[in-house]
Order: C-alpha cells, then sequence, then structure tokens
C-alpha cells in the first residue's frame, strides 16, 4: 500500500515564519523536509512547493494551477498543505474535476515553527488517510477526515466540522 | 466515519519522562491529553491507561492483559501505544485472537516530553488508519502501515521495514 | 548577594500570545512562572504584572506609572520585562529619578510560547547582572548590559548597539 | 565591560544527545553555537570544546587539564560548561591555582536538545556573570552565583544550595 506519494506545497499558516524584526508572518521555504524527518517518515515521497500563499489570498489563477498540478500528476496519491481559510473552496473544485486519484489537503492552525503546532499531527494523518482511503478528494484536520461537500471551518472555534443534512 | 476510538496506552518510549536528578527515565502519567490537544484532535476518544512498562519488561501476563482487553472493549476500533522493541509481538498476539476490530498499535523513539517527538505524527497516523482500514491488527510507525506478520523492526536504524517474502 | 528581587511585567513581545483563530498577537498572563521553572532558577523572587501592552503603545501615564512603582518598591533589586521598541526610553526616565536601586530592564525578540526565545536566555541574564551590579539603571539584550544613554535598538537588524561617542 | 569572553566546553548533560536506538545519552559536538544564536547573543566569544565528559567520570589528568588551559588563556574572562555532579571539584581546584580572571562554571540538568532546557537560562546567567564580577572562580547555576568553598549539589533535589557557616 505504500506507492509514492506526491505533496504539494501552497503555504498556509503551516508554513509562516515569524519575522522577529517586524512582528509580522511570511514566508520562505517549506518546513515539510523537517517535519518529515521528526516524525521519521520513511515513505517515498516526492515534495513540490507550488506556491507560498496565504489562502485569504489564493487567486483564481493560482487555485486553477493547483487544479491543473493535481490533474497532470502521475502519482495517484497526493497530499496538498493549504491555509486553513479557503481549504473547503480548492478541495471542492479539486472535487469537480479529479475522481481516479486521492488527495488529501491539510493545515496547520498554528505554524510549524512554533514548535507546538499541529501541523505534525495533521500530517501524520494526512500521510494515512491518502494511504488507505479510495479514490476522492478528502479534507483531513483536526484528526477527522472529511468530504468537502459535507465540511466548513468554524472560524469562531477555529474548527472543522461536518455539516449535518 | 468517527465512531468512538478507545486508547489503550501501555507505556513505551512514547510516555517516558527523564528523571534529571538520576539521569535515568521513568513512567508517571502519559502524555496522551496533552498530545490531543497539540493535535486539535477532536474524534470522540476514550483513554485507558493499561501499564506503564518498558516493551522489553513486558511480561506474559501483562501481554495477556493487553489482549483481553482487547477482546472486552466495546468499541471496535482501538490504538494502542507500546515500546516499539516487542511491539510486533504483541500485535501478531493480538492477531491471533481478535478478528472483528481495527486495532492499531504504533510507538515513538523520542519521548513526547523531549519536544521534538515522533509520536506526534504516530499518533495523527494511527487515529487516521484505525478510523480508515477494514477489522484486523495492524503497526503503524514510520508513517507506514504493516501487517505484524511482515514487519520487523531494524534495530539498527531504528526503523521499522516490510520483510519481503 | 542572593536578597528578594522584584520582577515588574509591563507587556512586550516576551509575553505575546498567538491566537490561532485570527492569525494575531494578543496578552493573556505572564509565562514568568513557567520561565523560571524551566530556568530552575531558585532565587527568592516576586512578581507582579503592572501592565500588558506593546511598547509602542506604552502611553505616557503608563511609563509613569511603572516609575512610580519603582520608586516605592521597598526591595532595592529590579528587573523590568518591556518590549523592545521603547525599552530604552522607559530605561532613560527611570535613570533620570531612580538611583538608589538596581534595575534591569530586559525584553524578547520572539515570544516565550514559541518554544524558542531568547526571552529565557535574557532572564538569565538580567537576573544575573540585577545581582550583581551596583546602583543604577540598565538595559540587558544580546548577552550584554548597556547603560540606556548608549544604547539604541538597530531596528533593522533586531539587536542593541552600543551608541559610539 | 563587552570585552573577548572564552568558553570552555567540556561535556556533562548539557551537550548529552539520546540515542533513540539504544535509548541511551551519549556525546557529539557541543550545542553552545546554536544555543548562542537562540539567545540572540551578539557577545564577542571564542568556543573552545576541551573534553565532552560525564562529569562523574572525570579523570584527574582531565581536570588538570581545564585547569591548565584556563591558565595560559589569554582572555581574562572563562565560563566552563561542565557536569553538574562534580562541578564544585573542578571549581575549588581553579580557585586554588587561579586568582586573576574571573572564570564561572555553569552546566545543566536537562540536555539541551530536549528543548526545554535550564542551559539556555544557565548561559544567559553564566554569561552575564562573567562579565560584571571581579577576579574569582565562581559556579551559577539555578539563576545565583556562589561561591566554590561555600556550595554543594543537592543531589535529591537537583540544585545547588549555599552552605551555611
Amino acid at each position: 500500500m505504500n506507492s509514492r506519494i506526491k505533496i504539494f506545497i501552497t503555504g498556509g499558516t503551516f508554513d509562516k515564519e515569524y519575522n522577529e524584526i517586524t512582528g509580522e508572518f511570511f514566508f520562505k521555504n517549506t518546513h515539510m523536509y523537517e517535519l518529515l524527518e521528526l516524525g521519521r517518515c520513511k515513505i517515498d515521497i516526492d515534495i513540490e512547493t507550488l506556491m507560498m500563499v496565504d489562502s485569504l489570498k489564493m487567486t483564481d489563477d493560482e487555485r486553477d494551477y493547483i487544479i491543473n498540478k493535481c490533474k497532470s500528476e502521475n502519482n495517484n496519491k497526493i497530499v496538498i498543505t493549504h491555509g486553513t481559510d479557503t481549504m473547503v473552496e480548492t478541495a471542492l473544485q479539486l472535487g469537480n474535476v479529479i475522481t481516479n486519484k486521492t488527495i488529501v489537503i491539510t493545515g496547520a492552525m498554528i505554524p510549524f515553527k512554533f514548535g507546538s503546532s499541529d501541523g505534525l499531527f495533521n500530517m501524520g494523518s494526512a500521510l494515512s488517510y491518502v494511504q488507505s482511503l479510495s479514490d476522492g478528494v478528502y479534507l483531513a484536520m483536526n484528526g477527522q477526515i472529511f468530504n468537502p461537500k459535507n465540511v466548513k471551518k468554524n472560524k469562531r472555534l477555529g474548527i472543522f466540522e461536518e455539516i449535518k443534512i
């Protein structure tokens, strides 16, 4: 079950850095390599940074680019790191056009660099779901797996919740 | 897919504490609660500490106790934290007697208290596998999922490897 | 030399919290107690929070309050945590009116909660200088001790530098 | 007051590494460089590793070597990192032969690599004491400064205490 997995990096809180001079956040390089080393992860993985953006500022063109990269990707197991604010929207659009791959989107509420990040937990989760679930687009947060059609971010609590229909 | 999950704690490096007076390791309480909080885990979970032992010192009686607790457990999704040295043996014995539940065993190479633990990653992984896999006993380490019959710990490298048959 | 020391908390980056819902910083309680525990500090210390403010927003009234609290303080050894941006100004004003106590101002470039803070190092430094220096007002940052009259914050580099006269 | 400072590394818990394969501790390289970077320390410092030993196993020859290195050192401000168990003995011997330099010995109860070390606090302390105290040999632990003749390690509590005469 452990075939090669593609990880696409798009930014989000997950990879934010704190600029101690200005007190603001910014992006530099992804911390995925050190995260996987910390997790002693031995899966055959290929990491590619597509962009480094705050998901609230993600443009339509950028979202299209993510979708096209997933479409043309040879591996059929893909994990995407993404800002949590518009993660559901990207997942929905992906689900509309890709049906023959397993794609899991995840992110973090706390930057990995802060040392007490949920990102390490979430990547353990996303990488496991992508290996064990059948084709489809999923969202992995809070230890749970969601169908993008039935989930929303509760912005007050900072967690993802299933929409009861 | 997010029904209640049982977590059984048995000790191992995962929960070891460093005694700064003697320079030795010891067990106190499990760090599972803070780990799940760090991971912003919102799954419905019930944690029960069965024992706090180094798995190299786990007795037959203790191993039987784990098996009996899994047998009599009402939830059919179980995660067990366990020392890595004899994790495979416990998994094999569990697999011999329990077939109607999904049980995932995991652990850590570095104590959670050391701050840079693989335990956070491994628990994200184990909790995701236990929710997505069908009945069976599995071992989750290094981001991978193993059948206990086909895995061994490479003690020189400190990682788990599939046995090629 | 280890008489009782007063620590006055005024806020600054040192005690900032990250709000993972909004992505902004805020103040709650000081982390001084856990910092001193981490440092295994056994000095006889009394901690008092005067305010929790970003030093760029510190008002004249607030600065006066700090000065008055230092004046009326019974212990003659005082450490003040303070935002780095206007730390020099507060130190200068303190030096103008208080000459019979040893007062050391310090702060941090990274919030203590981020796990890799300079705050732990700076407090080790400030508490040592306050015990070993004679009466006067000092600024302790970057492992160094400065006379407030001869120091400025290099805002581009985020460090404190002696002004060569 | 900020002339060049020499740091001599001798090992101790401060620089211990955890071997996750064997579960034992070992020495590799000092973590002093990353510690000083974390503390944003800008003092002019020269670091030299003399040995990497557990202070309980320090031989007479090794202790003589430390003393000779301190004697022949050109800088008259020296900080030594040292295991806590025999730190007092080394300090006493140093004090017997060196009177024209300021030497501060410190260490840690928790390895720096564990992330929650007192080592960062202690180095902030030692580097400040060495800059502010007059000639003599001192021991800096627990935020305090001790005369080696009047201090002992309380091995039950893991702290240093002044001996009341």
